[in-house]
C-alpha cells in the first residue's frame, strides 16, 4: 500500500489513517526530537523548504513563498492524508476501508521562530485564528470533505516535532465516531430539555463558579468538570453557535485575548508545560434532514486546552477512562493567582 | 477533595478518576524517569518496601512478605482508587460523580528485577496469568466491583515508573463507556447474524492470512485489520468464553507461550519497544436480563499488545482517531520472520 487509506473495525469503531508516507519522518520509531538549532523550515527567509504556500496574510508588495508574511499556511510536509484523488468507501468483509483522501496543512503563526503563541500580540494571534477561517471556508467548498479540525502541538510530551510556532488543520472524508458521539449527545439533551448542552454547561460553571477562571466579551474560560488533564482548559463562547467560520473579527480578537490569558497563566503556574490546543467545531455538511438542522442548532464549537505531562499507558488506552490528579477546582485556584505555585 | 473521586461530564461521557494522592508520585509532571539504579521496592528481599502483599506464589515454607515467592501481589503504593469505602453515586445538576472506589494491585511477575516477562520460563509465565485469575476470582466477592480490567506498561513511552517487571490490575465499580461500547457492538453483532463478532473476526483473519502471526493450540496471535498503532498485535482465543478466570491450566500455558513469542518478535523487529499489554475480560455482573445472558455469549476476552512510540497528540485526543505509519499486513511480515528488518 502506498496510497493512504482509512480503515474502521467493527469490535473498536475508531478509524485509523494509514500513512506509510509519514514513517519517513526522522523521529518515527523513536523518542520524538525537536529540531532546534538545525535549519527553520518554518523561518521567514526559508520559504523554499516547505511546499508552496496555500494561504498567507502578507504585506501587499510581497510575493507568495517570499518573505514579507505575518501567517502562513502550507500542506503539511509529511501529510497523514492526500489531497489529490478519488474518494471511494468499500467494504471488505467485516471491515471498512475509505481512500486516504484529506487535507493536512500547517499554519505557521509567526515568521519569527523564537517567539511562541502568546508571546504575539493580540492583534497577531487574531490573525493567525482568522487564517483558520479563511482555510475552513475554502476547503468547505470541496465536497468530499466532512469534518474541519484544527490542533496545535506544543513540546514533545504534546506530540510536537518543530519548536516554530505552528498549528495544524485537516479536513477528513468522515466524521470520527468520537466526534459523532459528542454531537449525538448534545442533540439528544437538546431534544429531551430544549436547551443546548453548551448553554447548560456554562450556566452551571457560573452557578457553581469554583472551576471559572476568566472572561471576557466573548468567551468564559474554566477548568472542565470531569477534566481528563491536570490543569485542563476549555473556552466556550458567549454566543451559541456551531461553525468557528461563522465568528466576527471581534470574536476572534476576544479569543486571541482569552487564549493568551490562558497560555500565560500556564506558563506562569506549570513552568511552560506541553499543550495541545483543540479547535471543534461543527461539520461540514450533513444529509438535509431534521437531524442536519437540529444538529446546528445544538452544538456550539470550541476550543480545549490540555497540558500534557503523563503518557497514555495501559489504563487510559484500553479502558477509555482517564486518572486526573489535579481536581479542577484547586487547578481553578491556581490559575486564576488565588494560590501562590 | 482528599478522596479520590470518579466523575463524568455529558459531553465527552467519559469516566475519569481524580486521585489526588498519586501527585506525591515522583514523576508527575515532569517526564517519565525510570527507577533504576536505586532501591528496587520489588526485588526479593525488600519486601518491607511494599504494602503488605494479598496473594502471592510462594514455596511451602516461605511466610508472607518474606523471600521465597515466584509471583507476588501487592496494593498499589500510589493507588488511583481506594478499596475502604462505601460506593456513593450521586448526581450534581448536569454532573455525575461516583465515590472513589476501587481494587489497584501490582503483580510482580519475577523476584529477579533483571528478567522482563518474556525472559521467564514458559511456566513461569503461565503462573503470572494465573495470578491474574485468583486475584479476578477473589475481587468478583465484593459486589461494589463491576469490572476488571489488567494491564502491563513496560518503558516511558508506555507509561512505566518502575523497570521491575510488573502488571497491574484495577477492579473499578463501574464498566467504562469504551468498554460498554465493545459490548455493545459485540452483542448487536451477535443478535444480527446469531455469530459472535469475535469469531468473525478469527474467521476473517484466517481466510485471508494476511495479518496471521502465528497461532498455537488455544490462540490466534494476528495484527489487526485497523490497527491504531505500529506493529499492535491481538491475541484471540480459539475457545469462545467471556471470562478469562474461566480459562484452564492448559490454556494458561498457551497463552504463555504465544505472548513469550509475541513480546519476543516485538524484541527482535523493533528493538525492545516499550508496550502496553490489555487484557480484557467480561464485565463481572450484570442484570438478570436477557442482555445480560446475550452479553455472556457474545463477549470474548482477549489479548492486545501495543508497542508504542509516538506520543497521542492533538489528532488522537481530539478526534479519537489514530494515524499509523505501518499497515497490519506489513508488521506481520516482519513478525512471522518473512523480512529482515
Amino acid at each position: 500500500m502506498t496510497q493512504p487509506e482509512f480503515r474502521r473495525d467493527p469490535l473498536h469503531n475508531a478509524w485509523v489513517v494509514f500513512a506509510p508516507e509519514r514513517q519517513r519522518r526522522p523521529q518515527d520509531f523513536a523518542a520524538a526530537v525537536l529540531q532546534s538549532g538545525t535549519l527553520d523550515p518554518f523561518a521567514e527567509g526559508n520559504e523554499r523548504l516547505t511546499p508552496p504556500e496555500v494561504y498567507a496574510l502578507r504585506s501587499e508588495k510581497s510575493k507568495p513563498n517570499e518573505p514579507g508574511w505575518r501567517v502562513r499556511v502550507v500542506p503539511n510536509r509529511y501529510p497523514a492524508m492526500r489531497i489529490e484523488g478519488q474518494l471511494e468507501a468499500s467494504p471488505s468483509g467485516l471491515y471498512d476501508r475509505l481512500t486516504g483522501i484529506g487535507a493536512h496543512e500547517v499554519i505557521i503563526e509567526t515568521p519569527d521562530g523564537a517567539l511562541a503563541l502568546e508571546e504575539l500580540s493580540v492583534p497577531a494571534i487574531a490573525e493567525v485564528f482568522f487564517s483558520y477561517q479563511s482555510r475552513m471556508i475554502d476547503l468547505d467548498k470541496d465536497s468530499r470533505f466532512q469534518q474541519i479540525y484544527v490542533f496545535k502541538n506544543v513540546g514533545p510530551s504534546a506530540g510536537a516535532s518543530l519548536v516554530h510556532a505552528h498549528s495544524q488543520l485537516v479536513a477528513l472524508p468522515l466524521v470520527p465516531p468520537f466526534v459523532e458521539g459528542k454531537l449525538n449527545r448534545a442533540r439528544e439533551h437538546y431534544v429531551t430539555k430544549q436547551r443546548s448542552l453548551f448553554s447548560d454547561i456554562l450556566h452551571t460553571e457560573k452557578a457553581e463558579a469554583t472551576r471559572l477562571v476568566a472572561e471576557n466579551d466573548s468567551y468564559h474560560l474554566f477548568c472542565p468538570f470531569a477534566s481528563r488533564f491536570p490543569f485542563e482548559l476549555a473556552i466556550f463562547p458567549k454566543r451559541h453557535q456551531p461553525d468557528y467560520s461563522m465568528c466576527t473579527s471581534v470574536e476572534l480578537h476576544d479569543l486571541a485575548e482569552v487564549v493568551q490569558f490562558a497560555l500565560k497563566r500556564l506558563n506562569a503556574v506549570l513552568e511552560k508545560p506541553g499543550y495541545n490546543l483543540l479547535l471543534h467545531t461543527a461539520p461540514l455538511r450533513r444529509p438535509q434532514t431534521e437531524r442536519f438542522a437540529s444538529t446546528r442548532y445544538d452544538y456550539s464549537w470550541h476550543v480545549e486546552i490540555v497540558p500534557r505531562f503523563n503518557s497514555f499507558a495501559g489504563f487510559e488506552i484500553g479502558l477509555g477512562t482517564y486518572i486526573n490528579t489535579v481536581i479542577p477546582e484547586d487547578a481553578a485556584r491556581f490559575l486564576r493567582g488565588e494560590v501562590q505555585t
